[in-house]
């Protein structure tokens, strides 16, 4: 068992110290890092908890751990446009063991060096696993992506092939089944979410509304419409699927692609005279994206933004959807 | 029990949405918030976690422990000399109870009103009971109080009185007895310390070190001689306690003052030609300071940094004292 600071020195400080610390001004071992965006532009915070039972299983690789404990607050800064700085992680773990640690840091900082994001400060103590992750990024003002941002007659696109993480967990449940190779596929898409910060990036001054699906497309645009004070039309069967997911019935495939958590794919609102500007910006991040409906105007100002869905013909659908809820069973 | 938006909304989120957000270019409801500090300025940024059984026991007023979730948070801000300007909470908890969530979003929003320190976003989720808070100050990086910066010569100072913490917890546990006024007076102290906040802005350009004293005086004033790579001469006898404190035996007064954790209260380091600089700050900022020793030149430049300990006639003493270790038994 290692003591506190002998721990956080072999797997994180001194990590922080040895030539990536740039963007802070004072990283790890004083009372605070000092930190301060680009001329022009500002901070983007965010936070996330990653508790075990809820955000991931006992049994769960720590390499592929500390990748989605930063993926996921990547993630956060992708939806908001702006470029990764740096973190702060702290950490409660029930023993320090070195092995779990080793695997768990490595994930983690492989990475931040891909997006060049340090490690700048952290706090690490005994106690059940929970690992909380406050990550800091550089936007400037006016171009952040925003979630109040959409207008009527605004397209709805979203990145990737949105359901497979659920799909994965469904298969770890039980609740359905899939060949080795596609479970393999979902496992992956829910154990090592991809940040979508080049595209996050890419669509600045072209979207207009963004923000990560973490808690599923559903729950997720329905934030952007209250956020905007708009209604949406989406076409169900628009939203894009993997060959793998769509391989499992039919209600399964739009229980995941709907109402499925853990994506971290971007859905955003740009108007129809950006198509060509977002197909660009999406080929230079090197990710798909699919229009999957519009942005419509409330019914009355009082009504509830609400998503109306229809299927590939225009047909009304009647959906009860709803997004991942902590505090519900899901 | 209240699902995880509504939760949020009813005790953090709508709170911050009520005419607080004034720090942040944009609060909570983003996946982002964006801050930026005041032109010459940086962002001093820390992050502390708290468990429960750790750093509080399971029956502590929630109301006390909302408040020192943030107090300790704002004490590292103070370490540095930095301007409390926001925060960010996430919060794991076994179930959503109203009544807890009442008092503890009570507690500390009454230390974030005192600060001016505005809630900026978060994260909330069910899971152990475990509470993230990552603070935002302001501060001209020139001017940040460092570790690094201790020099030979000068005076080390401690705010308060260390020690009355550690006493409240001995009580607690039964380790030793005090009467019921001074009970009272070192739970206080324990479940609701005061961060140090403008005593740090006071000593701006006054002091060359600082930090704050979350593990005990002896230990975390280590961390100053290892950044600074100085040693220091200490007189026990000199570190001042309570009247209450002074009540306990000895030895008890003695582990209390020089090796108790939770105290939050600064130490630093200044040249003595700024000693009636350093009493106007303190004065300035209503906390009495006390000199307690001197930093000297390390003896050769592979020794690790030590504290010398003596008593108030100058004779040499040998203790053996250990910070607060939150991997080892207290």
């Amino acid at each position: 068992m290692l003591s506190e600071f002998s721990l956080i020195d072999r797997f994180f400080a001194r990590r922080a110290r040895t030539g990536h610390v740039h963007h802070a001004a004072l990283g790890i071992g004083d009372d605070c890092a000092l930190i301060a965006p680009p001329a022009g532009e500002v901070l983007a915070v965010s936070t996330d908890m990653l508790v075990e039972g809820r955000h991931f299983f006992p049994d769960v690789d720590p390499h592929a751990l500390g990748h989605k404990a930063l993926a996921v607050n990547l993630s956060d800064l992708a939806a908001m446009g702006a470029r990764p700085l740096g973190f702060t992680l702290a950490l409660a773990l029930p023993a320090a063991r070195e092995e779990w640690l080793e695997a768990f840091s490595a994930g983690l900082f492989e990475l931040a060096d891909r997006f060049d994001c340090e490690l700048m400060g952290g706090d690490t103590t005994a106690g059940p696993l929970n690992i909380c992750i406050t990550v800091f990024g550089a936007v400037p003002p006016q171009r952040a992506l925003r979630r109040d941002a959409a207008q009527p007659g605004d397209d709805v696109w979203v990145s990737g092939t949105p359901g497979d993480a659920r799909a994965g967990l469904g298969v770890l449940r039980g609740e359905w089944r899939a060949d080795d190779a596609d479970a393999a596929m979902f496992r992956h898409a829910l154990e090592r979410p991809e940040p979508r910060v080049a595209l996050g990036l890419a669509l600045r001054g072209i979207a207009r509304a963004a923000l990560d699906v973490s808690d599923g497309l559903a729950g997720d645009l329905q934030h952007i419409l209250e956020s905007s004070r708009v209604n949406a039309v989406i076409d169900a069967d628009a939203v894009p699927r993997s060959a793998a997911l769509a391989r499992l019935a039919p209600d399964v495939q739009r229980r995941c692609t709907l109402a499925g958590g853990d994506d971290y794919e971007l859905c955003f609102t740009a108007p129809p005279g950006a198509r060509d500007a977002v197909d660009a910006a999406a080929q230079r991040a090197g990710v798909p994206v699919t229009r999957i409906g519009t942005i419509v105007p409330p019914e009355n100002a009082d009504a509830a933004p609400a998503i109306a869905w229809c299927d590939a013909a225009g047909n009304p659908l009647s959906l009860t959807l709803h997004g991942f809820d902590h505090f519900h069973a899901d």
